[in-house]
């Protein structure tokens, strides 16, 4: 895919993950690699108003390679997060979600987000209707660019993991390319929320027996 | 309708079965009925972003009968699904979800979900205000095509049911046509989220006098 | 407004319903007046996908005045209801919703759904914000057109209400014309939901003091 | 932005804020700053349905620079409202929403909303994540312009806020520019939700520690 048409496709996911409350009040973002290259979103601006002219591209180091004319704009404050996803885990796309299914399950689980026995779990590449899908919850700090010790230190504990949970905060997600990043996301949304409707109805997250 | 027609109005249902939560994460599907062919989605795409060039045809029997350009595409896992509630009931349209509603619905019953006294029962074909609907729950199995067995047996079973939940896992309804099988598959939707709010109110689904 | 543009109308007014989950399952409807005659949509059909030419249009005492091309076609069971808030209120529109808070309030109320202090309430023509807003609630029947004379006697014994509740099934809701009446299906379905979630929170619909 | 602009602006943001249900029933509203002028939408129209020409022109005292053609439209009631924020804290707009999660949040606190630890607090200007936001209730009156008094005292001893609550009916929110006041809206609207959704879950709003 051409540059052109990255930066036009991230406009478009953009909008479509602020419809479903992914990526309100200029939270949240994606980023999409091309190549040697990662193509970015600048940071606080409406996620569901971006225009393709104000997309970032950057280096696998986080050196900026081409940036937008309006010199207000800035590179995502996720930028060395999201290159944590693509460097050690070969990510082809991240993206970072302020899901309120998201925070809530990080408030109902201490160290791991698991479940099991639930058929979206296979939307995750890697795993099967029986296994036990973990994400590893890492605590949130005040600064963004300061949690990246943290995802790093996760993302190398867990490596059947394609997701990090951030408590109090959100998610980030990634995939091989964009699709199986989306894809992810919407499944890890899923389960999130299909764990908190559980606690809610007072199942257990464990699975028990058919 | 043409089979053009028909691959355009899959693209078309399907995008809007997305935005219903049905079919996120790539997961869930539908068919329609061609006299003797069927008009299946492919495996594991974005249903919210298909085409209708890739679409496939296949026979009553799975064979298929025309399939897409790219050589990457197969048809839908449920395909040996979809065709039970073809060959067994006549059907002619079957959708697969994977709403959040259904499965929670799998949760709280054990082997039948039932409900009865809602007017949106009378949405479902042969179905009264005051009868009792009933749709038979089946246990998920690891792989989608396993569930053939179970999936035929219970539509055996059930003959006043135009859908079979699997548990942990979503719901197949069908119907005469697509747009009965539609029309089944919000009714349905509806009566288990229903069921799902009424015991969250403490209130019972079976019905004890008005 | 022309009876053309009455009929595009209907249809983008029950697009939009179905898209707040009022009309799913081809199920609700709405009409509006025309001088002495009563545009209406059709029974059983796809309510977010009606076309102009499906409509009917009947006079104030029922008779058909003017019917789609469409055999097939046939009123909306709802119409003697429609008729009721026309004839004895001068409704200008009647809305018929499923809406799953209306369905959930009449389980949570006996024979009155009331509510108070909530400033949506001023959205109920000739209501302010400290008045008890009430809502009668008819038990639902097999037939809706067996509905009628227990309507026509809630409304007769609730003059200051703008809608009737019927229990397990939904809501009609009128107004002097199509913009207050959908004013007044959004106001009292905020009140409905808003009564259930205060439920959920174990809240007091009856309000005792600040 | 030319005055146009910013017409077409408010009927734009208005019918997003209608699809995120801030709006129904003809309620809520927003203004946009326009130099020494306010523009600001007529009271009691739908508001996903309004059109540039609609709009009316304030001074920031509050007297009508221009109207629409349309004699039987006034400028909204809000307007007073409005102006305090704007006079008292330069706002360059204003938002009022009914959302059922602020007004749920106005239900289970009682002079203050306030929450901690969440990211989305960062979304509001001048708070970080360790900060507790704060947002003053007032009580709701029955007229609109009655709540002037009191909302410019909640301003005044909160100046670290950009939104005061409205008990039982709903909030308004404010920011040196649109996009600004838009972004706190969706913040607020989150945290809120956030709020309920963790006293549904027994989870202390109040932070104890990691």
């Amino acid at each position: 895919m051409a540059n052109d048409e990255l930066r036009s496709l991230i406009c478009d996911l953009a909008k479509s993950f602020y419809d479903l409350g992914w990526v309100s009040g200029t939270g949240g973002g994606i980023c999409i690699r091309d190549g040697e290259h990662v193509v970015i979103a600048p940071s606080g601006v409406q996620k569901e108003r971006m225009r393709p002219e104000q997309m970032f591209t950057i280096a696998l180091d986080g050196a900026i390679v081409s940036r937008p004319a309006d010199p207000a704009l800035h590179p995502s404050e996720c930028s060395s997060l999201f290159l944590k996803a693509i460097n050690l885990r070969n990510a082809g796309a991240v993206i970072h979600s302020h899901s309120i299914h998201a925070v809530a399950a990080t408030l109902l689980f201490e160290t791991e987000f698991s479940i099991s026995h639930l058929e979206m779990i296979k939307g995750i590449q890697g795993m099967s209707y029986h296994d036990t899908l973990v994400v590893p919850i890492i605590d949130n700090t005040a600064r963004e660019c300061d949690l990246a010790g943290a995802l790093e230190d996760a993302i190398l504990r867990y490596p059947a993991a394609h997701a990090v949970l951030v408590r109090r905060h959100g998610v980030y997600v990634w995939g091989d390319d964009w699709v199986r990043a989306k894809t992810h996301a919407e499944c890890y949304e899923y389960l999130f929320r299909a764990a908190v409707e559980m606690r809610r109805m007072g199942i257990s997250t464990r699975f028990e027996g058919a």
